[in-house]
């Protein structure tokens, strides 16, 4: 059984490049991008402006293959992959939550994007602060280096 | 272009039934849940038992169809789809936060579950707070139903 997951529109961002491209929102807090909507879903954007924050689900279009063990940006151990947030995954979906400014028609203007220019965008979420965050006790490996991610780029090994 | 998912395992869940189902984490912290990880995927799990909390992407499978605007369960008013977390989704993607308890060989023991019994799991990534948590300064429409989010069940009007 399988499900088909259809672009609904695409993310503009500065990242032209795997290279250099922040790994994480907290890396990218300079960055702006746009969100292009398919102008089919415009009806979907009522009452999305009232939200400061949003949650998008998008396809990391350039991993075409996955390893279940990979090396991370930060650290120099093979990590199992689910306990990182590594593009190439069996389904590639990637997860970012991004500051919304404005909407204008079915353009999205956004800020904090660390997705590559051209992402097809697959969902777009509220960030509900009571449903979304989490006091986690234990960050396992990350417990040395999540305060090093904000300044961490990605090589361009995904591409 | 579109983008084909396989579930990597299966969620089960004392939530038989759309109808009762808390609609959110925050309401479910009463219920555990064991992810069954398609025995394949195994050694992509190393590391991840160090992490208090898991993230969640899951198909809504019960949804087959969808508006783009939709009366969400709290609430009396219509809202823009992607203003809400509704199942039925252009691509019906959901996303949950889970404490993550314990891993015996391919099956994970969660706490917290609101997803459905049966629920395909389409991946897994570690929850990290400085990563994913965020003070949001604007709720929108939930600003005066957020509180009320915990208490909230499904009527069942999903399936």
């Amino acid at each position: 059984m399988y499900m088909e997951c259809l672009p609904i529109g695409v993310i503009h961002t500065p990242h032209k490049d795997p290279k250099g491209t922040p790994i994480q929102p907290s890396g990218a807090k300079e960055f702006e991008g746009i969100i292009e909507l398919d102008p089919k879903y415009r009806d979907g954007l009522k009452d999305l402006e009232g939200f400061s924050h949003i949650i998008l689900l998008y396809h990391f279009h350039k991993s075409k293959k996955y390893n279940l063990t990979v090396k991370p940006y930060m650290g120099k151990e093979q990590r199992g992959l689910f306990a990182t947030r590594y593009p190439g995954r069996p389904n590639p979906i990637g997860l970012s939550v991004v500051r919304l400014n404005r909407i204008i028609e079915n353009m999205l203007y956004i800020q904090d994007v660390d997705m590559l220019d051209g992402t097809p965008l697959l969902d777009i979420k509220p960030f509900i602060p009571e449903v979304d965050n989490r006091d986690a006790d234990r960050i396992g490996w990350h417990e040395n280096s999540a305060h090093r991610m904000s300044e961490t780029k990605s090589d361009g090994r995904i591409s």
